[in-house]
């Protein structure tokens, strides 16, 4: 009998957020008045139209595709020169970061590539990740097989975890025994959390010394507000021989549900075989998007670009500047009623410790059950994040507000 | 230093199509007059617009996106129920085929699934495939270490290699020994071939009998036109506990470059781990999902409901019947030289033998050269696709008998 990926098995029975959801739905088929004022503050998702540039450029290049003669069928599987330029250009070249257009690769999402990238990475390697952490790092690893069973705190065995706690800023120290690949963060999903340029060092030269390679996820650097904090772990130097980036349009365009994002991928990037040959990453991660893929659907492809136009750039800013408005508003109550809260000034997530004596959980049932506001368990994402809950800003003035009222019935 | 995988470097230097276009690409920049008379029949790409019920489909979901109260971002994992129950209702249960709605899991193209398959499936299982076949499935075992090295042939080591030849009809036979996976595709690419239901209960028998799953790839399915050949292996009894179908909507809508298709996982079907525990699919497939994706573009998905409305049904019928017409034209003027051509009846493939002495790259070689038209040879396929060239009809009538006429000259 053919045989399943039993990886799969050791994977805990609910991933994060549908489990949420389930707890939302029960909830609300049992309450249904209360149902009707609940507020969402859990996953991260946006709730503000599509900017005005994305949808005009959508809408036209769906016409297009209605007409022979200016018809699309498959694209170029990396994606599109029109966009991977305008990306290498805008987010990179212009703030004097030397990346070439042939290295960004487009695809539907860095969810997606977060999950991929570990096609072209071997077996062998160690693994290290933050405590809490986005669970898509941990679960992919774990679906192929780079971690043993899972342990009674939710940690699997086989992975180096980096605690992230208030004392250290939620930035992780150096692991003491040798990784070879590092999830890195920042603005960090869930604490929102940033790091300096000298944090940011210490870990690109921790990776050189000793050949590892940094997966950081910047799908969050437009929410940046300190012009002194990196946007790209390519603004190091040193970065193009020892990271990968990952970067999204989810948040910036709002495009959880448009789907785009883009990896950068150097070709001064190297890893090694078995048998200590050095290789570059680069074509491996070229065939694999030729083989697996045919890269994002053309409309979506030209409404990222569009992101980059004068409007669209406006547009994006605006957006940005509506949910920080909201995390402001989000963290001061928090505050107001005695809870700590980090993050919400360079990202758009707050993470605020859970009032004294109840688990993530509880404060969760809590906040569901009281103030029919839904949040993120902070433990969902890790045993260091026991203790928090994860507040999204991704939200409307009005319910951002509503919320923070809601807050003081909390203290 | 971090590790690669290795696996990749086992890989033959050029996927075929970006081989093609690099010879193509080659001979443009050294024939600049011949290349402005260039026809390409080579990949297997449409040429006519979208239906206009997907155009006015896709452009009203770019404006639901525009505006709050419709916005959406993040949808399920695994698709739009509108979309998962639009598919099972029309291309399953009006057909009598029992397929539930969550059995259906949307994703960007059949290209993409029939690598993402792999995700849940175990490293020890026995592979076999035929042989022409779609590089698709070598390449993404090839990459997950499921074979040994590449011998001189071009086939590896490790793979049960099942020959499609005239012989057979191009319906391959039951292998000897024990297999655990095999792919299947019909009708058929590269060949054009059908496989009647007796032979296709032969394969669902075999599969019952040893245990093994059937990927039955149905992404041509559409263009069956003779009433007897099955559209789907789930019309065979006995396959919801043997097979997983992957179907696309490139072929059928021209959706290649907006990209859309779908597999089926039936909940019965079941897989073992090493100790021979038998548990279903279905549940790793969900959460392979969950967990790696955040399923196609809103947008996307409803261009693709559109196609079973009633104009759109009507649009996609009409689709098809252009490219078969131009089928019928290929095929004829490769007979009319003396050339057999198989395919092209049930498929907008056809499958011509290559002229006597002539390698499938040399035939390529000389059709580009002298008739300035672009198939694909053969042997990119495999090499049982030695001797053979395969022309596409995806084509303007225009240039489909335009190829036809040059055909002549080949004699």
């Amino acid at each position: 009998m053919a045989y399943l990926n039993e990886n799969y098995l050791k994977l805990q029975a609910g991933y994060l957020f549908p489990e949420i959801a389930r707890r939302v739905r029960e909830f609300c088929e049992k309450n249904p008045d209360a149902a009707k004022r609940l507020i969402r503050c859990g996953i991260g998702d946006v709730t503000e139209p599509l900017p005005q540039a994305t949808i005009e450029a959508m809408k036209h290049a769906v016409e297009e595709l209605g007409h022979r003669e200016t018809f699309r069928g498959y694209g170029p599987e990396q994606g599109y020169g029109f966009l991977r330029s305008t990306i290498a250009q805008h987010d990179f070249r212009d703030r004097k970061i030397d990346i070439a257009d042939d290295e960004i690769f487009v695809s539907d999402g860095s969810k997606c590539d977060c999950g991929f990238i570990l096609d072209i990475l071997g077996d062998r390697n160690k693994v290290a990740i933050t405590d809490p952490v986005y669970p898509v790092y941990v679960d992919t690893n774990v679906m192929a097989g780079h971690t043993g069973p899972i342990k009674a705190d939710g940690s699997y065995e086989g992975i180096v975890y980096l605690p992230c706690t208030a004392e250290n800023n939620f930035v992780p120290s150096l692991p003491r025994e040798h990784v070879d690949l590092v999830y890195l963060c920042f603005p960090n999903n869930p604490t929102g959390a940033v790091a300096t340029r000298e944090q940011l060092k210490r870990w690109v030269d921790y990776a050189r010394e000793h050949g590892a390679i940094l997966l950081f996820d910047a799908a969050y650097e437009a929410y940046i507000s300190q012009p002194e904090i990196p946007h790209s772990i390519f603004e190091i130097e040193g970065a193009r021989e020892c990271a990968i980036e990952f970067r999204s349009f989810s948040k910036t365009g709002g495009f959880t549900g448009v789907r785009c994002g883009f990896t950068v991928m150097p070709k001064s990037l190297l890893a090694q075989t078995e048998s200590g040959k050095k290789l570059p990453l680069h074509p491996l991660w070229h065939r694999r998007w030729s083989t697996k893929a045919n890269s994002v659907s053309y409309p979506v492809q030209r409404g990222a670009e569009a992101l980059y136009s004068t409007e669209g750039r406006k547009q994006v800013r605006a957006l940005i500047g509506h949910y920080m408005g909201n995390a402001k508003i989000l963290r001061d109550a928090a505050n107001r009623v005695g809870l700590q809260a980090f993050g919400g000034v360079n990202a758009p997530y707050i993470w605020v410790q859970t009032p004294k004596g109840l688990t993530s959980w509880d404060t969760f049932d809590r906040m569901l059950n009281e103030l029919n506001v839904v949040v993120t368990p902070g433990s969902g994402f890790g045993a260091q994040g026991e203790g928090f809950i994860r507040v999204s800003a991704f939200n409307s003035r009005e319910n951002a507000e509503e919320v923070a009222r809601r807050l003081q019935k909390l203290s």
